[in-house]
């Protein structure tokens, strides 16, 4: 039995899960109960090196099925030496992208399929299926258009390219999403800031009470 | 429709896999099939630096399951890079271990599970199964012993403990060899020499002439 809580956080770029990451933390340290916030590779030494070949602007010929597995490696071992230390602790893990991400990136998006992504991520992370999921849901429009103010440029040719592979990543979360209700819990992010959050608040209260 | 043939070549320590391959090699060559000897990472550039990562001493917190992951990752590359293009070409591979290893090794003798083990692998691999598999087999303590000859020392203590260890690959192979029996191809590898080759010569000839 499982003694912290394990959420993870998922969503296209500029959905803004880092910002509600730093106050979801806060939020639950105020509340008395004991959080951190990671990614992978997380600072654990393995995982950074395999992130490393994976990021090397070198690696040209990499094959989607190595870099898929790639990722799959780092998450066992940042799995192994921080979230299951932590959860053990009895800590509420909040981790920013997860199994999620390889299954609508890699699985759906690249076209390797959600299914045969799952089982490579199956045999990762083994019961380590997350408590609760927030998938936080936004047009990619409009989440390249806050990548583009804070990087204050204008929208290129590759972008709009771009916009259409996001396209494919919102459309496998969705599947995602309809495929495990019990677990991935949808928030519009379009809204403003206060109601994302209090959405937050309110998803994660529920099931924290829910606990034995 | 693949061109080429795919044979690999398994078998615990100190079985004569390495000898054997150079004959292979030269024999095919001489009888005017095009062959290459390789074995993973094979001078893959990805494949060595997920190897490096494996081998590197610092890394005693790796866990048997992302040691496995990035094993099927580097298999992938050389596959894609190496052993697929040969084929392509119509050439005879012959590789130095491949997925059974890591199925008797992780799967079975770490204790990881052999279906598990095969899920993330035929991811790495889809249909790039081989058209034959040699299996070397050979006593632990022979295959212990040959080496030592080589090194020249005393079998020690923790020699002998790996043998236990060694007995188990054995026990996975076996169990592979009779798992497929279409491909795989049992040898005793206690024989004399040239009746190993013989014996090799014979299933490789009997593969080519059955092909199309």
């Amino acid at each position: 039995m499982r003694k912290g809580l394990f959420i993870t956080v998922e969503g296209g770029e500029g959905a803004g899960k880092t910002t509600m990451l730093k106050r979801m933390e806060a939020w639950l340290e105020n509340e008395g109960y004991p959080a951190i916030v990671t990614r992978e590779p997380g600072g654990i030494r393995i995982a950074e090196q395999i992130r490393a070949i994976v990021l090397d602007r070198e690696n040209v010929a990499m094959d989607a099925r190595t870099e898929a597995l790639l990722y799959a490696a780092a998450r066992r071992q940042h799995l192994a030496e921080k979230v299951l230390p932590a959860l053990e602790a009895g800590k509420i893990v909040l981790c920013d992208r997860f199994v999620d991400s390889s299954l609508a990136y890699q699985g759906y998006a690249r076209g390797l399929g959600i299914d045969e992504v799952w089982q490579i991520n199956r045999f990762a992370i083994q019961d380590a299926i997350p408590d609760l999921t927030l998938y936080f849901d936004l047009e990619p429009e409009l989440g390249l258009k806050r990548i583009m103010e804070n990087a204050s440029r204008e929208i290129n040719r590759l972008d709009l390219e771009a916009i259409d592979f996001h396209r494919r990543v919102r459309e496998g979360y969705r599947l995602l999403a309809e495929r495990y209700p019990e677990r991935i819990f949808t928030i519009a992010a379009d809204q403003p800031p206060e109601d994302v959050f209090r959405n937050v608040q309110e998803v994660i209260t529920a099931i924290i009470s829910r606990r034995p």
